[in-house]
C-alpha cells in the first residue's frame, strides 16, 4: 500500500502528554501519515528533542501554527491545546476543508453558556460550535461518522459516561442519586511542573480535589441529561492517585427496580455495548483494575448490585491518555473516514 | 523515671505489620515497657530476625503463647492476630487480671450474630464479648477509660466513622444516603505473599474489591446505627491504591437542610471534635492527602458542601497502621490507664 | 495477506510475565499466527482467565505439553519455562523439525560445565546444546539467521553486554576493571508471590542482592571472554528498584588510552551499532532513563568519559520484558525467518 | 523539666524538605526549644500554611532573616539554605556567639579553592571557613564536640563515606579503584517544581545523572584523601530512583590483600564503628534496603567480598533527609552540647 494513498494528518500542540500519545498512535496507524506538528514554544526543534523516546518518528520538526499551511498539507487536524485556544483556530481550518478533532473542552458543549460559565471565556464561534459532535463513539457513533468537527470527551467524562450510560438510557436508576467517585493517575494533569505533582509529594499519597466544582462536571451532566431526557445534576469527585496512567470511575446509583440482580445488569450492559469493540464488560463478580486497560484503547466495566442497599455500583477503567484522550480521538477519526473502528489502535494492555 | 515504674505490656502476634507498628510505638512510649512478644511461627527468633529495622529493640525473643506466663508478666496485652483467634485467648487473660486490647474483629461487635454471619465463626464467649468496648476514643472515650477489654476498630471503619459521626450524631443527613468510597494502601492487606499484592501487579494501578460485601461493612453499620438511633445500612466500597500506607475515605450523604453551607459544617465538625486531640478538621476549601497523616496518629478531615446537589462530602485521611490500628490501640490504652490521650504517640507526619 | 501464509508458532509456558509479553507481541506480528499455548498448571483454561487484559486474544486455551502435538502444529516454538526444564523438551522438538527459541538459561552456555556449576543441574543433551546460538542479534546476527536453536539472553546480560561489547571488541578498556552495577524493576523476578516482592515491602526502597554470585554472571563473562579473546571475570551487582519494568546497567571500566574523549567513544559506539536498528546511542551528554525504552524493543545507550579518573562509564536502558526477553526472542525469529529484523516489534516507548 | 532550661534554637530556611525535617525532629528533642523560623518568601505565614502536616507545631511564624534578632533569641542556629548563601550569614552569627550548623555545601571544604572551582563562587570568609568542622560524627566526633561551626555533609557523601571510611583508614583497598554507584529518592532534589521530578516522569523509571561531574564528588574526595593520607580521585555516579526517600550507595574497591574474606571485613567494620550508635553493620550475607533506614537516623552497612574478582563491595543505606541531612545535624548538635549522641533522634525505621 503506497504512502501516497495515506491520509495526511497534522497535530497542533504536539508536545503535551496527549499530543505525544497521539504521535505514538498515529505513527502505527496504517491509513494515515503524520505530516505536520505545530507548537508555539519549540518551533524548529524536533519531537525527539523534547521526548527522546520519540526520536525515531522521522524527526518531523515542530512548526509554527500557520492555518493556511496546515490546511494545505493536512486533510485531518488534531488540536491538542489547553482549553480556550481551539475555538480560535478551528473555524478557519474547517472552512478550508479540514476535518478537525479537538481534544480540549472547547467543542464539547452544545450550550456555549455552560462553557462560558465554567470556563470563564466568551465565545464568538457559535455557528461553528453547534456543528460539533461529542466524540464518544459508543453513544454517538452515527453522528461522529457524519461530522466534520469533533469535540473529544475529557478523560473523566469518558470513564464516567461509559459506566452510567446504559443505566440512564434504559431508565434503570433514579438519576439524581448518581455519584461518580473518580480516581486518576497524575499524567491526567499534563506535563506541568507543579509542586503537588512532584513524585516526592504525590507518591504514596491519595487526595480528592475540586470537590463539586471540577470542570468536567457540566460535561458529564450534559450527556447524562441527553440520555435521561431531562436536565440532571450529577455528583462528581476526582482524586489524584500515585500512578502515572489510568482512570477508575466508581459509580453509585439507586435502582428503580430493587429486584434486579447483578447478572441482569451484566446482560443489559453487554447488550448495550454489543456493537462497541472497545468496551469489555467483565464477567460476574469481576471488577477491573486500571492496569488491564493501560496501553490499550479499551474500557473495562465491572457491574455489581448491592441487594442490601438497592444500589447498582459500576466500575470502569481506562487509560486516560488513550481511551480517555488520544486513542478515542483516533477511534472517532476511523468512524469519520469510514474505516474499521478498531484500525490502528492497541488492543492489548501493557501488562504488567 | 525508673524502669520499675513502667507498666509491663505484651503483644501476641507481633510479626505482622500491625504488630510491628505496635512494637515501634511501644518502644517510644514513656510509661510502658514491652516485656513479651508471642507468636506461633517464629518461636525463639528475635524480631530483628524478621524485621532487620527492629534489631535495636533490645531483641526481645518471640515466645510461645502460654497464657499463664503472659498473664504473670504483663499487665496489658495487645492481641494482633488474624480474625477468629483472639476470642479463644482473651477470656483467660481477662480472668487473670490483664487488660486486653484486641486488634482483630473479634470484639468489635455487640451482637455476636452479626459477627457469625459475616465471619462464619460460632462463638462461645458471649459473656466476655458483651463487656468489650469499641475502641474509637473520639466516640467512646468514657467507656474505654472504664473497660478491661477493647475491640479496636478496623482501619476502614476508623476513617469512615470519623467522617460520618458528626453528621449522624447531629442528625444532619438522611442516613440511608450515606456512601463511603474508601481507598487504602496495600499494607492494609497485611504481610501476605499474594500475587495481587506484588509490586509488579499492584503498582501503577487502582481497583475496587469486595463491593457490597466487605467485612468492615457491618462494623461501620453497627456504630452508625448507634449514632443515628436506629438500624442503618451503609454503602461501603474499598479500593486498593498503589501506595504502602494510608486510607482516604470519601463520604457522601444528602443533607436534611440544604441551606447549610461549608463553613456551617466545618464549625459543627470542629465543635464535635473539640476535645479530640487526634482529629484535625481542615480549614475551608482544604482537603487532606493521606501523606499528611502518614507516620502520625492523626486523622485529617476535610468538609465540603455541594449546593448544586444538596450533598455534604467529607474526606478523612489516616495512616492505616497507626490511627487505623496500632496507634489507636495505644490511644485507648492511654485512656484506660488515665494517662494523657496523646502520650507516646507521634504527632507529626512523616513528610514527604 | 491470508492467514494460511502465516507461520504457526507455539509457546510452552505462557502464563509468566515473559510468556504473557510474548503473546502480546506475537498477536501483533504480521507474519506469525499463534496456534498453541502450553502449560502445566492451567490446562483447559484460557489466557484470559489468568490475565483479563488478554481475554481478546482469541482465547486460545492452555493445553498440555505434548511434544508430538506441538511439533505437528507449530513451525516455531518459544520455551518460556523456569531454568532447567527446556533442555528436557528442546531436543525432541528440534528432531521433529521445529525451530526452538528458549527464553531460559538452558541454552545460553557453550560450556555445559559452567551451566552445571552455577545452576546445579547435570545435563545429557550436550549434542544439542553445542548447536545453540546465543540470541543477542547485535553480536551474533549471522549465526542466529542460520540457527535452529536459540538460547535467548537474560535481561541483565542483554543490558550489560550491549553496553560493554564495543569497548571489549575494540580493545578500548582494561577488561578486568569492568564493573556492572545493574538495576531492575521487580517484574524481572517473575510473577511469584514472594514477600520481598510485595508492594508494601519493595515500594519506596532499593536494595542490592546476590552480590558476586548472581547466575547471570557466568553468562556475561562467557560473551565478554568471547569478545576479548581470553577468559574474563566480571564484577556484576544486581539491584531491585521500586518500579515494574526496566533495567538500567551502569558500566565502569578503565580506558587503555586515557586520551579518548566522550565524542570519540560515541562515534565508536555509533559505528559498532550502525546496522543495529534496535540500538540508540544517545547524543553527547545525554544518559537514558529506563522509561524511554519501556514498551519498545529498543536499547538506549549513553556514553561518558571521566577524564579525572580515566574511566569510561556506559549506561544502557532496556525494557526487561521486551528487549530483555520476549522482544529479543522475536527479533531472533525475524532473523531466522529472513524477515526484517524490526518486523512486528514496538518501536516507540510507552511514555509517560 | 521546665521549658526555661531548654536550649533555644532557630532555623533559617525552614520551608524546604531539609528544613521541614529539622522542624519535625527538633519538636521532639527533649533539650531544645524551637524559637525562630526564618525565610525569605513566606514571611508572616506559619509553617502549617506551607505544610499542613506541621500545623500542630505551635504555629511559629516564618520571620524575616535579621541576624541581630536571631542571635539575640537563639543559642544555636541551623542554616538550611541553597548553596552559596550560608557564608554570607554565618560569620555574623558566630561573632555574636551562636553555634551554627550549616546544611549547605558552604562550610564542607577545608580548601576554599575547591569550593570555588566546583560551585563557581568566590568567597571572602576564609578566616571563618577554616574554623568549620565537617559534621560526620563517625569520623570527627571529637572535633565536632569542640566546634562552633559545622559544615554538615551532603546526603550522598554521608552514605558514601560511611561505606568507604573503614577501608581507607585501615589501608585495606587500592584507593584509586574505588567506585561509588549511588541511588537516591527524588526528595534529595528538594521541593522544586521541575519537570523531570514529576511523578508522571520519574515514576517507574531510573536514570543516572551528572556522571563524573556531580558537586558531591570533591566533598567525598576531600574526606577520602584525609583518611588515606594523600590526594585521591574517586569515581562517583548518582542515580535518580522512583522513590521519595532513601540513598543506597554501592561501593566497589580492589582489596590490597585478596586473602581477606567477608567475615574479616565485617569484623573490621564492626570494630571501626563500635562507638557509633547510629551505624548498624549487617550480619554476614545480609545487605540493607533503604526502607530499613527510612524514618530513622541509622546507617545500615552490608559488606561483601567477591573472591573471584578480589574486590570488596560495601552497600550503605540511609534516609537522605535524616542521617543524610537533618538528623545528622542534630547528632552534631548533641555532641556540641555534650548530650548523648542519640538524644531526640528516631531509632526505629518507619516500616513498611
Amino acid at each position: 500500500m503506497g504512502k501516497f494513498r495515506r491520509v495526511p494528518v497534522g497535530i497542533v500542540g504536539a508536545s503535551g502528554y496527549g499530543g505525544v500519545q497521539l504521535v505514538r498512535l498515529l505513527m502505527d496507524h496504517p491509513e494515515v501519515e503524520l505530516v505536520y506538528l505545530g507548537g508555539e514554544n519549540s518551533i524548529g526543534r524536533s519531537l525527539g528533542d523534547l521526548y527522546p523516546h520519540l526520536a525515531h518518528t522521522g524527526n518531523l520538526p515542530i512548526e509554527a501554527v500557520e492555518l493556511e499551511t496546515i490546511a494545505h498539507r493536512c486533510e485531518v487536524v488534531f488540536l491538542s491545546l489547553p482549553d480556550g485556544l481551539a475555538w480560535q483556530i478551528a473555524p478557519t481550518l474547517l472552512e478550508k476543508g479540514c476535518k478537525v478533532l479537538d481534544l480540549s473542552a472547547d467543542y464539547r458543549f452544545s450550550d456555549l453558556a455552560t462553557y462560558t460559565s465554567w470556563y470563564g471565556v466568551e465565545r464568538s464561534d457559535r455557528s461553528t460550535a453547534v456543528t460539533a459532535v461529542y466524540g464518544l463513539p459508543e453513544l454517538y457513533r452515527d453522528r461522529i461518522a457524519e461530522a466534520q468537527l469533533i469535540g473529544c470527551p475529557g478523560c473523566y467524562p469518558t470513564a464516567s459516561l461509559l459506566a452510567l450510560s446504559p443505566l440512564l438510557k434504559q431508565g434503570l436508576i433514579v438519576p439524581e442519586t448518581a455519584i461518580i467517585d473518580a480516581k486518576s493517575g497524575t499524567s491526567g494533569s499534563g506535563r506541568q511542573a507543579k509542586t503537588n505533582l512532584l513524585l516526592a509529594e504525590a507518591d504514596n499519597s491519595i487526595a480528592a480535589y475540586n470537590i463539586g466544582r471540577h470542570r468536567d462536571t457540566p460535561e458529564i451532566e450534559q450527556i447524562c441529561s441527553d440520555l435521561a431526557g431531562h436536565e440532571l445534576t450529577i455528583q462528581f469527585t476526582p482524586h489524584l492517585v500515585p500512578m502515572v496512567r489510568g482512570i477508575l470511575a466508581t459509580v453509585y446509583a439507586t435502582m428503580r427496580d430493587p429486584g434486579l440482580v447483578r447478572d441482569d445488569l451484566i446482560t443489559i450492559f453487554s447488550a448495550f455495548y454489543r456493537n462497541s469493540p472497545w468496551i469489555k464488560v467483565c464477567s460476574s463478580g469481576v471488577y477491573p483494575q486500571t492496569k488491564w486497560a493501560n496501553g490499550s484503547n479499551l474500557c473495562y466495566i465491572g457491574v455489581e448490585v448491592d441487594p442490601r442497599t438497592g444500589r447498582v455500583i459500576v466500575v470502569s477503567a481506562i487509560d486516560n491518555l488513550i481511551k480517555g484522550q488520544a486513542g478515542q480521538a483516533i477511534q472517532c477519526l476511523n468512524l469519520m473516514m469510514d474505516w474499521d473502528e478498531t484500525l490502528g489502535l492497541p488492543k492489548l494492555g501493557f501488562y504488567p
